[in-house]
C-alpha cells in the first residue's frame, strides 16, 4: 500500500528529479514549437499534390521535406506523454491515489486545452498517430486483464456480472432519458429538425457506457484484481461493452436519422455476443496447440511477438466483424491464460504494456477541455455546468444502483457499483457521434463531457477508499495479494 | 550456434505451424483489402475538407468515418510485418543464416513490389505511421548496441575504427566517382543541366554509406558483439554515420544546385562530431545520478519507460541539431551502460526491442523493387543490371579494403571490411535524394538501388562464414559467448 514518503532528504531528491525532468520537458516543448511550422505546411502541400492527381514526385518531395522533423516531433510528443504520465502517476501514488488518476490529470495538463503539447485536433496527422499508439495501449491493457482472467471464475461471477451490466445500462438510460424528456433542459435552441424525444434517447444512451479500461487499471494499481468484486466489475464492464455496441448501433442510427428497428438492434447484439463466444470457444482449442508450436521456435522474441500479434489480431477481427476491439484483445488474453506459455507471456508482455498503456490514459486526459470550468474563458457557461452536474449525479446513481442488482450475492455491492461509474473514452465516443450528427447542440455536448470527465476522475479515489475500508471478498483459494501481472514492485 | 533441425516430427510441426500462420495472414490480407476502400476515400475527402478552410466538423466526420477500419488496417499491417519478420527470421536461422537476413527477405515479400501488404508509397498515411514505428525500432536497436558498448573498449579500438571509417568512405567514393567520370555509363540521357562531374560525385557519395543497423544485428545474431572485430566495425560504422552526415550535406547541396564550400562541409562535421562528444561527456556525469533518482520512484515501469524516453530524447535532440538520430540513441545507450541500473534496463528493454526492431528491417526489405530483376516486368533493364553489378563490385571492394587500413592491428581484417559493406537504409536515403533532386536519372537510380540491395543482402551470410571460420579476437578478459543483450535463447 502506498504511504506518504520518508524524510527531508528524499523530498529534496524528488524535487531535484522534478526539475531535471522539467528541463527535459522544456527542451521538448521548445523543440516541438520550432519543428511545428515545417509540419503545418504539409496539409496545404498535400492538397496541392492531391490536385495534381497524386503525382508521385511531388508527394515524395513533401514527405522528405518534413521527414526529419516529423520523426523528431513525434519522439518529443511520445516522450512528453510518457514522462508526464509516469511522473503524475508517481505523484498520484505518493498522495495515496491510483497511478491511473495521475496519468489522466497529466494528460489534461499536456492536452489541447492547457499546454497543447499532445495534439488532439481532428485532422492533425500527428494526433492520428498518437491515437494509433493509444489504441495499441488499450488493446494490450485488456489483453493483460484477459490474461489474469480465469474463465471458470468468469463463469462463476457470470450471472451476477450480467445482472449488474443490465441494471447498469438500464438505470442510467431510463433516469437520463426521463429527466431530459420531462424537464427539457435544452441549453439554447433545439438543433433544427430534431425532436425532444430523440435528444432524450441520445442523452440516455451516452449515460450507459462503462470504461472497463479505467476500472481495470485502478483495480490493478490497488492489487485487487483477484477479488470477487473486481471479477464482477470486469465481467459486467465487458458485457457493458457488448451492450454498448448495441447502443452505438442505436445512436448511430438515430444520428443518421434512420429508423431503428428491433431487427437492427438484435443483429448488433448477436454480432457482439457472437464474436466473444466464438473467439473464446475456438481459441480454447487452437490456442494451446498454437503456442506449444510457437514455443518450439528459437528466434529471439518469438513468443512475445506472437502473443502481441495474437492480441492485435483478435482486436482487428473484432473490429472488422463490428464488435469492439477491446473485446477481441480481452478474448485473446483469456485464450492465452489457458496455455502452458502463460507465465512467460505475462512476464514479457509487461514491459511492452508499460510503454504503450500510459499513452492511452494520457490521451484520454488530453481530450478534456478544462476551459469549460474556467469562468474567465469563452467556453465557460453556467447553464452547462448545472446541467452537467445533474447528468453527473444521474450517471453516478444509475451505476451505483447496479451493485444491488444481485441482492443474493455476498459481496461489497457499493464497490461493484462504484467500479461501473467511469464513462471514459466510451462516453467520449458516444457524445462525439451525437455532436457531429447534429443531435446534440454544443452546450448539451459540453454538459455530457462534464459528466464523462467527472465520472472518470472520481472513480479511482472512490474505489481506493472503498476497497481499503471494507474487507474484499476473496475468490475461492486464490491469494488476493500479488496478482501475477500487476507487479507493483517491478520497475 | 544454429543447427539444421531434428526429425520428421519436428518438420511436420513446423509445417502445421506454417499453415496456421498462412491462414492468419490470409485473413489479414483479406481484411486489409476489404478495409482499403474506406481508407482510400480519405485523401479526396481530406482535400475537400482542406478546401473548406479546414472546417472542423467536416474534417472530424472524415476522421470518424474511416476511424474503426484505419485502426484495424494498421493492426493487420503490423501483424503481417511482425509475423512475416519472425517466421522468415526463424527460417533463416534454420538454414544457418542470421535472423536479420530472413527479416529483410520477408520484408521484400510483403513489400510494395510483391504482395503489397506493407504500404511503401510516398503520401500513404499508413506508410508514414509504419515508418515512425520503424524509426522507433532502429532507435531502440542502436540503444541496445550502445548499452553493450563499453566506452573504454571503444577508446581502445577508437584509432583503428577511425582509420577503417575514413578508408571505408574514401575508397568507395574515389573508385565510384572515378569509374563514373571516366567511363560515363549514363544510362540514357543526362538529366538536363547536370554535368557529368556532378553525377559522378553524387554516385561516389552514395557508395560511402554504411548501415550500422544491419551489421549490428548480424553480429548480435551471431553472438559476436564482444569481439574486437565487432567493436571496430561498430565504432567505424558510427564514425561513418558522422561522415555520412557530412556527405549528406554535400549531396543535398549538390542536389539543390548550391555551391558546396569547405565552410559548409566543416560546419556539418563539427555539428555531427560535436553532438556525440557533448552528449556522451555530459551524459557520463548526469546519467548515473538521474537514473539513481529514477530508481527510487515506485510507479510501475518507471525505469524502463525512463530509459526508453532517454533513448528517444537523445535521438530527437541529435536530429534537431542536424546530427543523425541513431547517433543520439547510440550515445544514450553508452551513457546508460555506466549506470547502476544497467542490468535491469537491458533486461526490460529487450521485449520492447523484440516488438519494434523487426518493423525496421522488414520496412527496409519492403522498399526493395524486385521487378528490377524480373525480365518479364516493365521495370527490367539489362543496362541497369550491368551497371548495378559494377557499382556493387566497387561498393564491396571499397569497403573490404578498409579492413586493411590498420595493418598494425592484430585482428581479422576481412571480417572488419565485410562488416562495413551493407549500405542499407542510409544508401536508400542518399539515392532517393539524388533522384528527387533531378541528379540521377531513373535508370541510374535503379542501378544504385541494386548496389544498395545486394550489399545489404550478402553481408549477413558472408559475416557468418567469416566469423565461424576464423577464431575471433577476444577483447581483454571479456567472455565472447553470451553477450548481455543478445539473448539468443530468450523468447
Amino acid at each position: 500500500m502506498p504511504t506518504s514518503g520518508g524524510g527531508g532528504r528524499r523530498v529534496r531528491r524528488i524535487r531535484v528529479l522534478f526539475w531535471v525532468f522539467a528541463g527535459l520537458m522544456l527542451i521538448g516543448v521548445t523543440g516541438e514549437r520550432a519543428a511545428a511550422p515545417a509540419v503545418e505546411a504539409s496539409p496545404a502541400v498535400a492538397e496541392a499534390a492531391a490536385a495534381q492527381e497524386h503525382e508521385a514526385a511531388a508527394g515524395e518531395e513533401v514527405e522528405e521535406e518534413a521527414e526529419g522533423h516529423t520523426t523528431a516531433r513525434f519522439f518529443l510528443i511520445l516522450i512528453a506523454i510518457l514522462v508526464v504520465g509516469k511522473l503524475s502517476g508517481e505523484a498520484a501514488e505518493r498522495v495515496g491515489q491510483p497511478a491511473v488518476l495521475g496519468e489522466l490529470i497529466g494528460g489534461v495538463i499536456v492536452g489541447g486545452s492547457v499546454l497543447g503539447i499532445v495534439p488532439t485536433a481532428a485532422g492533425d496527422p500527428m494526433a492520428e498517430i498518437i491515437h494509433l499508439f493509444a489504441e495499441v495501449g488499450v488493446v494490450i491493457l485488456l489483453f493483460e486483464v484477459g490474461l489474469e482472467t480465469d474463465l471458470k471464475e468468469m463463469f462463476r461471477v457470470g450471472p451476477a456480472a450480467a445482472a449488474v451490466a443490465f441494471v447498469g445500462v438500464a438505470a442510467p438510460f431510463l433516469l437520463g432519458a426521463g429527466y431530459w424528456y420531462f424537464t427539457d433542459p435544452e441549453l439554447g435552441a433545439h438543433p433544427p429538425g430534431v425532436s425532444l424525444a430523440k435528444v432524450a434517447v441520445f442523452v440516455g444512451a451516452t449515460l450507459t457506457a462503462t470504461s472497463v479500461g479505467i476500472t481495470a487499471r485502478v483495480l490493478t494499481d490497488l492489487n485487487q484484481m483477484r477479488t470477487k468484486e473486481a471479477r464482477t466489475i470486469i465481467g459486467a464492464a465487458v458485457i457493458d461493452d457488448v451492450l454498448g455496441l448495441v447502443m452505438l448501433a442505436l445512436v448511430v442510427g438515430l444520428a443518421a436519422g434512420a429508423a431503428v428497428t428491433v431487427g437492427t438492434v438484435t443483429w448488433a447484439l448477436v454480432k457482439a455476443v457472437g464474436f466473444l463466444v466464438v473467439a473464446v470457444v475456438i481459441g480454447q482449442f487452437i490456442g494451446p496447440h498454437l503456442f506449444d508450436f510457437i514455443d518450439r521456435l528459437r528466434v529471439r522474441g518469438i513468443l512475445l511477438v506472437s502473443a502481441f500479434c495474437f492480441a492485435l489480431l483478435l482486436a482487428a477481427l473484432a473490429d472488422l466483424s463490428d464488435s469492439a476491439m477491446i473485446i477481441g484483445s480481452f478474448a485473446a488474453g483469456i485464450i492465452l491464460s489457458s496455455t502452458n506459455q502463460f507465465d512467460l507471456v505475462v512476464e514479457r508482455i509487461e514491459p511492452v504494456a508499460d510503454v504503450f498503456t500510459p499513452i492511452f490514459f494520457v490521451s484520454v486526459g488530453a481530450a478534456v477541455n478544462v476551459k469549460l470550468f474556467l469562468p474567465w474563458t469563452a467556453d465557460f457557461n453556467t447553464g452547462v455546468l448545472v446541467i452537467g452536474g445533474l447528468l453527473t449525479g444521474i450517471a453516478i446513481i444509475g451505476k451505483i444502483i447496479s451493485g444491488w442488482s444481485v441482492p443474493w450475492e455476498k459481496m461489497n455491492k457499493l464497490a461493484v457499483g462504484v467500479g461501473m461509474i467511469p464513462r471514459g473514452e466510451v462516453g467520449l465516443i458516444f457524445a462525439d457521434i451525437g455532436r457531429r450528427g447534429g443531435l446534440l447542440s454544443e452546450p448539451v455536448f459540453s454538459a455530457i463531457l462534464i459528466m464523462v470527465m467527472v465520472s472518470t476522475f472520481i472513480t479511482p479515489p472512490l474505489l481506493k477508499v472503498i476497497f481499503q475500508r471494507a474487507e474484499p471478498t476473496e475468490m475461492g483459494g486464490e491469494p488476493v495479494a500479488e496478482p501475477v501481472a500487476s507487479g507493483g514492485g517491478s520497475n
